[in-house]
């Protein structure tokens, strides 16, 4: 803040309220100074804000936290100026706490402060990380046994997230993708009542959090035996993977991952089936920073954690998409989701 | 938008796109004018837009949604204005639309015109809610007999939401709380590691989706033969509660809902431990309007469905809430969470 000239900087998206205080609850907000911070909370959530918030002083508002904070701006008379987080306050609020705060006080936008804070892990977050990624690959070989003909999407959906929490994850990082043949084309499908083919794909994508960390793995299924084709499709998937994991260092820019994945993927024909970027960030969000897309010139760092997820959809035949959550080092990369990508063949 | 003389409305909510159009996908832009209508969606979500989405061209976009739609207006030049939706666009989104836009187009914000309009259900709607209600009371009903003393509160949260699941719901309206003991005295507190003891209460609050729609439903048990002043506890919420939902009709202020509530819980002298206020729409989101906080003064209308659900919480004792979600009637509301209230002894 003080690099950047910020004498006060007004925090309102709960993950980086989380990640700088420790208080885990939804509605809060913060104003962080050079010399002090303070943490509004509504009633519900006093009681967790006294236990977990270090470093703030926690007061409690039952009307409203952002206008509190707005009062609190207005009552200081040497304040002249709060930075904001431009990408975590909706207009409405931006509206709100200008009247409220009154016009002595100047809002600047701050960017990203938190986020960019955020890309780097240190070591507390790589273990968590690396538990919930174990913990996912641990889910994903237990429910493998049911994933059959007969059996449902949201049924699979199900079991996994049950297993999840069973093992002691928090939940799942999103809802669980179990996609069947035509359906696993589409990107983003909901596990629906469909129920699994003999000859169909089957995308799994599944997450589980653990210490408020998520971890983020997709792997594919044939049930039977596949065709000369989709062998040579499921090959073209794993090796750009691979060969994008392989990719990953401190230093090289995140457009270089997805380029290496696009470049395997084109060798083979097939690169117009890729109809997302390679990855993106995970944290105590599912995506954050980086994204690693076409073009993207921000360099990776040692510390980061990024999934690297090359897929093709062949809109009426199915989709093939092979997914790590990945550990950014110095040299080589850490795979953080231990989970096999070639015993994908369920016969 | 007529009688608001708003030519062109920019849909940025995804829950107002999914009401208005009908795709459930994640992201997705919506222009919407007089005579037509487009939704700007990114590849991923192609497949489902042109499946799902009703009334409106749909355009697919890779580089980035909101940057087409503000190049779409700076491209028609008859374009002067265009309103947002103030609630729903990030100051940073406003930013870019701006500048992508061009100064030409002059940027109103548009009020919470959507949300309006959800807040009086329609028959289908209604029934989603129904459903998503009886669901959630037999999935209570299931899991009952696992409330008991031993059990940890994270595996029941974990067999609560595994039997929404099973039985199709397409998820849990939010994670769901079980809180016993002191614990129990945090109106929102996930659920932990702690194992249910003889002698605590328990909190059970959980809600299904279906078709889109929520449910949201608490229950407060006592493990073994509650004192005399647990019973008076109980009693006094219970009392406020009935009384509260008794007061559901149209034309009533929402704050009046609030006031019922807390009526009793003050003649029972434990007012001052409802920490939050007494209730909240449901729908598509499963906080949404109206708000049935103390003073509100919109009045109730027929078709709007919303939670009434007083809670006292001592902290170091524990806490009580008991949530029903109600239709709001011409005359009489229904409850569409049914379970019973008075069978909360568990010996």
């Amino acid at each position: 803040m003080e690099t950047r000239h910020i004498p006060l900087l007004l925090l309102t998206h709960g993950v980086n309220i989380r990640y700088l205080t420790g208080f885990t609850g939804e509605a809060g907000v913060v104003l962080l100074g050079p010399r002090q911070g303070i943490l509004w909370v509504d009633p519900r959530y006093t009681l967790e804000a006294h236990e977990q918030a270090e470093g703030v002083e926690v007061i409690e508002e039952r009307k409203g936290v952002l206008k509190a904070a707005a009062r609190w701006l207005r009552k200081n008379n040497e304040v002249r100026e709060c930075a904001f987080e431009a990408s975590n306050l909706t207009c409405a609020q931006f509206e709100q706490l200008g009247r409220e705060a009154g016009n002595r006080v100047r809002l600047e936008p701050a960017g990203d402060l938190v986020e960019e804070l955020r890309v780097v892990k240190d070591r507390g977050e790589i273990e968590a990380i690396r538990r919930a990624g174990k913990l996912t690959a641990e889910v994903l070989a237990e429910v493998l046994p049911h994933v059959r003909p007969g059996v449902l999407e949201q049924d699979l959906a199900a079991e996994t997230e049950y297993r999840m929490r069973k093992k002691g994850a928090e939940g799942a990082a999103f809802q669980t993708i179990v996609a069947s043949g035509p359906r696993s084309a589409l990107p983003h499908a909901r596990p629906s009542s469909k129920a699994l083919q003999e000859s169909e794909l089957v995308i799994i994508d599944l997450g589980a959090i653990l210490s408020g960390y998520a971890a983020d793995m997709t792997r594919t299924f044939f049930l039977g035996e596949p065709s000369y084709r989709v062998r040579k499709l499921y090959s073209a998937v794993l090796k750009a993977q691979e060969e994008a994991v392989r990719t990953v260092q401190e230093g090289t820019p995140a457009g270089e991952i997805d380029a290496a994945a696009r470049r395997i993927l084109a060798k083979h024909g097939v690169a117009r089936f890729f109809l997302h970027s390679t990855g993106h960030g995970v944290g105590l969000e599912i995506h954050e920073r980086p994204r690693l897309g076409k073009g993207e010139t921000t360099c990776l760092r040692a510390g980061s954690v990024i999934t690297v997820e090359p897929g093709i959809y062949l809109e009426g035949v199915g989709g093939i998409r092979i997914e790590d959550t990945v550990l950014v080092g110095p040299k080589d990369p850490e795979i953080l989701t231990p989970a096999s990508k070639q015993s994908w063949v369920i016969s």
